[in-house]
């Protein structure tokens, strides 16, 4: 039993917070709102947004391969169309694994800096790591007002407990930001005075890296998170995607001893075999994924269980969760 | 120049929010206050407070030690106490790192959940998650409130630009709790109303594996944080102290395949050869390091710093952060 120890999270029952809480009553954990969520909240992620990355195989044999999700319009579009045409161009096969810094990132690209890139890649202005704050996105954000809203109307009824009264912390308290959601299955940070919806910098997001301003970057050079949410890097470097597979192939990584954690020995490189669009491959070899709708009923059931975890193993539920603390579920589906 | 990219941060100039921007102004960064810290502002760590884990060598050779600092008191003392009578007894020479999961936590202690406990260890009541908002912390918070408050006004009487207006984000604004502070050394969560106070999971951060409640673990069973902080888990398992040194020989190993990340062979565990209080070694085998005061001006300085960057790399202060984006410098030290 000693095993199962903390992360019996994964078997979490889950009371919704505007119920009366009855002892009896067992509600599904995170997982299982996922696993039981019907197959219309499912959207397909399309191959021309999937970026398969085949790493050379480890010391046993065994292949390595990192699936990412580019990011969908208004964010990032003219870095993405980038990558799009590195990815066909076959750009980074030989390339490398370069940099893997701990809490950090794993950096990858041209470690010679001296490959020509392919014709015709956009220089992308700096005001492009922000998007306009579009109607959709707006009516999304009073949605969810307005249910935090009923939630703590609800709570003032309620007998007032340790449980009820946390749900107030629910209430979006972002450090960085004046409100996050997320929407279109990305985390999203906002500025109303702005205007202005920019990409959240969560555990395995995928950015740009750039030089120094005013340079924003090609697209040529990515990395990815690796450690707690760098959010001070948010609207300063452009995100692209996220790793939807094989985050562990980078994150396991052994550090790099360098400066920034690029490694000092180039034999220390992790070869890149060849990135590919999924639309390129074929067959058995092109991967499928799906990811829950962000704005499915599942979806906002399951943001709630990992905000408030009933379950026998949790004496204390947080009452409230960061954006980076709610991860869209994605799955691998088989080809049709 | 595109090896530099995003970590320059480690270059990162900065301006005191407080401060008229100047352009030809130059304030150290984050590293540089820290470097720059005079010698009264660090704080040696007792050895009695150092836990000396040392893992069998890696696939190559090279030695694999990890330095863990115990928490002082009001928090988590009788765990920690069983802790220090576990290392004296030389409980975990011989048992493994048994579960690595991904942007979650690395977990070690005895596999076969049948090696017997020493003598006299205490059974911690839940209640002692927390500890009682004392007078000293109450003070603290003051002090802080008092800081933020001064800074707002001063910013009130600023031009009105994006940067000073970002600092309202430096107002804590945290999603798990009323407030949070670094506090002698450790990141804390309080609630004022019920008048008590916790300590936070941040990255790094080492915890005591537990059954189902109402057990609360003995101290045997241990994990260390490796991803996004899981906050949910503050309050409903004790925290004992964080990885000060070595992080990356637990936070690189390979994922777990098993329910929670377990390793399902056995042989994919990492054997723990020994774990020591570092009062117990003698000589050159002993570690010495010390923290940076999180009372003293040097860390408020670089915890401005880290809140609002303003190096060349950033085009955009965050003008904020959240409690696990500040974490307490740490440095080894010579013997005396």
């Amino acid at each position: 039993m000693r095993q199962l120890l903390l992360a019996a999270a994964a078997v979490s029952l889950v009371l919704p917070v505007h119920a009366p809480l009855l002892a009896d009553e067992a509600a599904p954990s995170p997982g299982q709102i996922v696993d039981a969520a019907p197959a219309d909240d499912w959207i397909a992620i399309a191959p021309s947004d999937l970026l398969v990355m085949d790493l050379a195989a480890d010391a046993i044999g065994n292949p390595r391969r990192v699936v990412i999700q580019l990011m969908p319009a208004p964010f990032s579009q003219g870095w993405i169309d980038n990558i799009r045409k590195l990815a066909a161009a076959h750009w980074w096969d030989g390339t490398s694994v370069n940099r893997v810094q701990d809490n950090y990132v794993v950096q990858w690209g041209d470690a010679t800096e001296e490959k020509a890139l392919p014709e015709g890649l956009a220089t992308v202005p700096e005001r492009k790591y922000e998007a306009p704050l579009e109607d959709d996105l707006q009516a999304a954000l009073r949605a969810k007002l307005k249910s935090e809203e009923a939630e703590l109307l609800a709570a003032s009824r309620q007998p007032r407990d340790k449980t009820i009264r946390a749900i107030q912390w629910a209430i979006p308290r972002d450090p960085f930001a004046e409100e996050t959601i997320v929407f279109r299955g990305w985390p999203i940070a906002v500025d109303r005075q702005d205007q202005s919806a920019w990409p959240v910098h969560c555990y395995a997001m995928v950015g740009v890296g750039r030089n120094l301003s005013p340079d924003t970057g090609t697209g040529a050079e990515l990395y990815t998170v690796i450690g707690h949410a760098p959010r001070h890097l948010d609207r300063n470097i452009a995100l692209v995607g996220r790793v939807i597979s094989g985050i562990e192939h980078l994150s396991s990584l052994p550090r790099g001893t360098g400066a920034l954690g690029f490694y000092e020995d180039a034999a220390q490189r992790v070869p890149i075999v060849s990135v590919r669009l999924a639309s390129e491959l074929t067959g058995g070899d092109r991967p499928h994924f799906e990811h829950l709708s962000t704005e499915s009923d599942s979806f906002a059931r399951y943001a709630d269980a990992r905000a408030n975890r009933r379950d026998p193993f949790f004496i204390r539920p947080a009452g409230g969760a960061d954006i980076c603390n709610v991860p869209v579920p994605v799955r691998p589906v088989a080809a049709e």
